[in-house]
């Protein structure tokens, strides 16, 4: 089991998904990104979990795509063009698998996140940040512009800043990325697992089906106009309130008692 | 005039809007959301208003939907689908009539803004706090996720900020409010109503017709391509170079003079 | 040559474009307009050059649009409608010119960015200003709303404090206009210049083809939809991947060497 490139541990409605190849800095390789699809495929179908944590073991959360094996790559007849498109096609099939779950995923971060590791985080729903971490989408240092990372970063920091990591290459410390909007928190070191373990307990103690339509709303919305986002938005809100469990939430915040929910 | 469930003062080209249910919070109620629609279509109109304050009477700002009205339209043979369609029809045409009117909307927010309390907030073109005023979009806690605030609250903070206030029922100060965006200046309590005045009135002392033209440019121009925006704008400058109090305000800045403009 | 509008200086692949009508505040004039848009035509040919520097001579970076001579366009007999319509397309096509080219631009900014001279620090790749600049989006306070500037400058910084400087015309400090993202960074009036050409020289060191490839690819990607976004991206990464120097930088990485780019 602890030879699993990813394991996955499950608690209190919570699962814990650690990022397991610390010899290689957790990198997005081809099996590890399978073993990210399957535990998005099962996550997504698992109404027991109503919270999911992303971590890495050993020094980094993770240090982006494997350039050996994609180097390695590189001898097929066409110089490596069709495997590569078809691994930026399986990254970004798990980066949106992981925003299309009906769980919040919350990023637990420490050591390094770099190229493909920061668009993890930034493509997570939260994160949670040591200190001390450091943040970087340096692709451009080897002549490969973190383009993909780019589309999680875009939407998370104001753009100049953005553009700045991506052109310089520069790591921008948790406080930083705190303040520009990558990361919900930064704390301590030894604090990190347990104020993520918090979040991801709150979040499992609400009711999961509003969650679930909230979550699908939120990313579902963002690119909307207003006027089109308000106008979905109200039917999402009238889907949530057709649920038995909304209408006893209602029920009992009015009787100032707490819900009697169905979810176990 | 006192008993009015939505109180209007007019002063020096101001308009003050005060929500007047202290006793429920200054709940959206029915009754509020078809005063407020009716202040909207009055203001649409009105070229002696140039800026509008927004506001609450008692302790909060506005704590968000009427949940015990809503409670009681369950009662339909629909279970209330019906009405709660037609309810978030009538508040997002409140929110959208807002920012479609001539005049800058400024929410002058106190005590608590929540759900949709918070969405008004966030849907207001600028807003001023008292430090110690409490903000969430916590619908979450009882089972009904805040998917119409969360179409204002994304588009004026951070993404991974707007997820865990969402998810999580969090209430965060106005400090913060004002560093995330939600609203432009935090001041002490004594503070707030001389602060969101003076706004008022330095917004209203501008060119109406300019500010006009401006503030619809804002919200058509921001989810278009840059592209698209650039020459949308251009016209709009154009347009707004024709009026004459403009020509007039132009010359009296070449010639260091006060302009003589047409507007009361 | 020190009499030309606008001043170029290369050095070490770096341009320098130095806005030069200091007695009008480095106005955006037609003649400034006519040679910004042949630099920007000459560079975005130019492979020699890897990063772009825009500042201004004289006490300031830039007022905006040159009102003298818009108001002589009032002569015409549509009152100057043809005149600002072309105006402003020509100005829009140096915007978006300096979003197209290859390399990075970055504003070096000091004095005052005023309007349209706001629009140009909004609308740079990067910026970086003195302490003591004053950065203001004020034509309303002469009855012309910032329209254009209002596209650069909502992509840049959170919505209401945009609308707030639109439409009261305030004033904001560098340090603020670092905090909410209209310039990277604020730095000492005697480290402007050494700041931003250290910031210039490194983007310089990257490989031009990779930031030429980026840089198109962040403007391009940033208002489509995530789902959208990621597939573009991942087809940019290939076409990234299959540059000889890209390839040799990967090698040179994982053989811990500094790489045998071609680029001079």
């Amino acid at each position: 089991m602890n030879q699993q490139i990813l394991q996955r541990q499950d608690a209190d409605n919570v699962a814990t998904l650690t990022l397991n190849a610390p010899e290689r800095l957790n990198a997005l390789s081809d099996a590890m990104l399978s073993a990210l699809q399957d535990q998005v495929d099962a996550l997504a179908e698992d109404r027991s979990i109503r919270a999911v944590i992303l971590r890495g073991a050993g020094k980094a959360f993770c240090a982006g795509h494997d350039l050996k094996e994609m180097t390695a790559g590189r001898q097929a007849k066409d110089g490596g063009a069709a495997y590569f498109k078809d691994l930026f096609e399986r990254c970004s099939a798990v980066m949106l698998g992981l925003q299309a779950l009906p769980q919040p995923v919350i990023a637990q971060v420490h050591g390094v996140a770099a190229a493909a590791g920061c668009q993890l985080v930034a493509n997570c729903d939260m994160a949670v940040a040591a200190q001390g971490t450091r943040f970087g989408v340096n692709g451009v240092d080897i002549g490969l512009f973190c383009s993909t990372p780019m589309v999680a970063l875009t939407r998370n920091i104001p753009r100049k800043h953005a553009f700045k990591m991506l052109t310089t290459g520069e790591f921008i410390s948790a406080d930083r990325a705190q303040s520009l909007g990558l990361v919900n928190t930064a704390v301590p070191l030894e604090s990190l697992e347990a104020t993520t373990l918090e979040l991801a307990t709150t979040v499992a103690s609400k009711l999961g089906a509003a969650v679930k339509i909230g979550k699908q709303a939120f990313y579902d919305q963002i690119s909307m106009t207003t006027a089109q986002a308000y106008a979905y938005a109200g039917d999402v809100m009238v889907q949530n309130l057709m649920e038995r469990d909304t209408q006893e939430g209602i029920c009992a915040f009015l009787d100032k008692r707490a819900p009697d929910w169905d979810q176990s």
